[in-house]
Parts: C-alpha cells; sequence; structure tokens
C-alpha cells in the first residue's frame, strides 16, 4: 500500500484563498454560520457513509471512512450542544450553490467516479479547514474561537485522508491533473460571496 | 419530555422466540454470519442517519440518532477487524427478504411514517439482540462468544432508545398496537429459516 510521504511532498487543495469579505460576513452573523456549520458536519459524515456503502468491497476503504463518519458525528453533536446552550436550534437553512456546483463536476463512469468523489470531499475538507483557521484566529467570540481551533486538527486530517485514498488507487499524475481543474471549480464556485452567511458561501 | 419508566413498565418487542434450526445454521457458518453481522451494523448506522436527515429539525432526535449511529459504526469496524484478523474481508451477501418484508410495512403518510420506523428499527434491533444472546452462549467459538457478549448490551440500549423516541412522540395506546402488528410481520418473515445463514435468515 502506497502511503503519502508527508517530507517529500505537499498538496496544495486549494486554488484561491478566501475573501475579507467572507470572514466578515461569517463573523457578523455567528450562529447562522454555525448552524450552517452542524449540517456540513452531518453532511460529511453523509457522504463518507454514502461512499463506504457504495464501494462496500473495496479493500481497506470502510476501515477509514467509518471511522471518518464517526468523526464527523461527533462534531456534529458537538456543534449541537454549543448551540443548544445559546437557546438555538437545528434549522433548515437555504443551501448556497457550493455543493451543487462540485457534485456536478463529479463524473459518471468509474473508476472516474471514484476518485472525482474523493477530490471533491477532499477540497471541501480543505476549504473548510481554511475557513474554520479564520474564525479560529479571527471570530470575537472567546468560545467559538476555541472551537473552530479544536476542530481545525481534525479537518486537516480528513483532506489527508482523501489524499491517501486517492493515492493508494490512482498514479499521481492522474490525480494532480483532475485535482487542479476540480480546485478551479471549487474556487470559481466562491469568487463571488452568496449572500446567505454560510461556511461555503 | 417523557420517559420510559423502566420499574413500571415492561416492552414485550418480539411476538416469536428464534428457532433451534436458526441457532444450528448459524453456528455451522460463523464467519457467513459474521460477514452479514458487519452489514447489519453498517446498515444500523445508515438507517440512524436517514432518520436523522429525513427528520432533521424535529426536536431532540439528532441528539439521539448521531451518537446511536457512532455506536453502530464502531460495532461495524470491531467485526472487520475481527473478520480480518481471520483473514477475511467483507464480501457481498444476497440479502434474505427480512429487511424488505418490514420495510414495505413502513407506512407513508406522517405522523405514522415516523412511528413505524421507530419501531422497525426498534424491532430490528430487539431480533439482533435475541440472537446474539444465543451466539454469546452457544457458539462453540470462545472469541465469537465474547464479542457478542460484549455487543448484546449496546442493542438492548438501541431498541430501549427507539422505544423512547416513540413514546416522547405518540400515545402509548397507539404505539404498543402498532408494534404488535408490526411484531407479528416480523415474527413470520423468520417463521420458515431462509437457506442463507444469515442473521436474519
Amino acid at each position: 500500500m502506497k502511503k503519502y510521504d508527508k517530507s517529500k511532498f505537499k498538496i496544495k487543495w486549494l486554488s484561491s484563498s478566501t475573501s475579507d469579505a467572507w470572514l466578515k460576513q461569517a463573523i457578523e452573523h455567528p450562529i447562522e454560520v454555525l448552524i450552517d456549520h452542524a449540517h456540513c458536519e452531518r453532511k460529511a459524515a453523509g457522504v463518507a457513509l454514502q461512499l463506504m456503502f457504495r464501494y462496500l468491497c473495496e479493500p481497506g476503504l470502510s476501515e477509514v471512512l467509518s471511522p471518518l463518519a464517526r468523526e464527523e458525528l461527533e462534531h456534529f453533536e458537538r456543534v449541537l450542544s454549543l448551540l443548544s446552550s445559546r437557546g438555538q436550534s437545528l434549522k433548515q437553512l437555504a443551501a448556497p450553490p457550493y455543493g451543487a456546483v462540485l457534485a456536478k463536476n463529479i463524473r459518471k463512469d468509474e473508476p472516474s467516479r471514484m476518485l472525482d468523489s474523493f477530490l471533491v470531499a477532499g477540497l471541501i475538507e480543505a476549504r473548510s479547514h481554511e475557513r474554520m483557521s479564520l474564525l479560529a484566529l479571527n471570530s470575537p467570540d472567546k468560545e467559538l474561537r476555541a472551537l473552530y481551533k479544536d476542530l481545525l486538527q481534525s479537518e486537516a486530517r480528513h483532506f489527508c485522508l482523501y489524499w491517501t485514498l486517492s493515492e493508494e488507487r490512482f498514479e499521481r499524475r492522474i490525480i494532480l491533473t483532475r485535482l487542479e481543474e476540480l480546485a478551479q471549480i471549487e474556487a470559481s464556485a466562491l469568487s463571488k460571496l452568496h449572500p446567505y452567511p454560510r461556511f461555503h458561501s
């Protein structure tokens, strides 16, 4: 089994940096962003489980995706609990186009579908990580800064994990070419700030 | 919030006991039953998550179903790991009709759909618990006896949990009437031993 060797190779997931406008919007609407964050965590668990169910007999996949799904659910519960402590609860939020745009670009045929699914999941984790870092540093709310700081490290592990799953199954050259294409699409989906305050607005 | 008071009220989930024929079949095919068990655990996690996603804003539901899904995934990983230690791995198995028969009997309109979903999930947990108890006592394989014994207690908590979710939202009289109907269907689905050795054959 090939392993991603951190010492020799650093992957650049994101092809753009988050704008100051997003950070301002997120800081001005902390509860809405927190509710959206809860949704992001449960959706990330859902994606991990969906991939595990789709590729059920792929060796070494369930062993990675099941603990990942559990961790996403733990984060979901943590955000729920913080919301509850502030008298808030989960509610439906209109989603920004981000997730749908990325999902639409996952190719339909195997094995491209598997690679694209891993890369899209990794890109979303990488963007969440970047934005959590911004909030961990810049949120004026001490409790939120602490929450984002705690969750950061897991998010970083998550996109590494999707990289490893890819590299165990595809040539690095093929992965990097496709990652660049998807990263452009991801950046483009965020190029104009969405009017609703969301984690991926 | 109403709570199920164990001291005053004992719920009888199952309307039939597992046959000696099933136990004999399961003991004769431990690996096949173990692989099927792994599938049962991942499907149980999937059901908990599916219910959580469907009734996302139902107060107090995510807080219960998310940890439940995590626990089912933990069991899934534990069974995977035991399979792996014996040189076995997950593989697709033809499913017995059990799950499909029960799913077909979940009514389509709300709130009946919610109640039936809780009761069907609870019935499956109750049956798994009953059969794990049999294997924990009767399996000739020491390691399997220990596994089933460990998992038993969680399974018992799981069907209590589905009872509590029901009782928080529906009248006891209505729940018990519907449970009796579904329990008859569940028992009938198992009345003739399925030729494939499965947890719910």
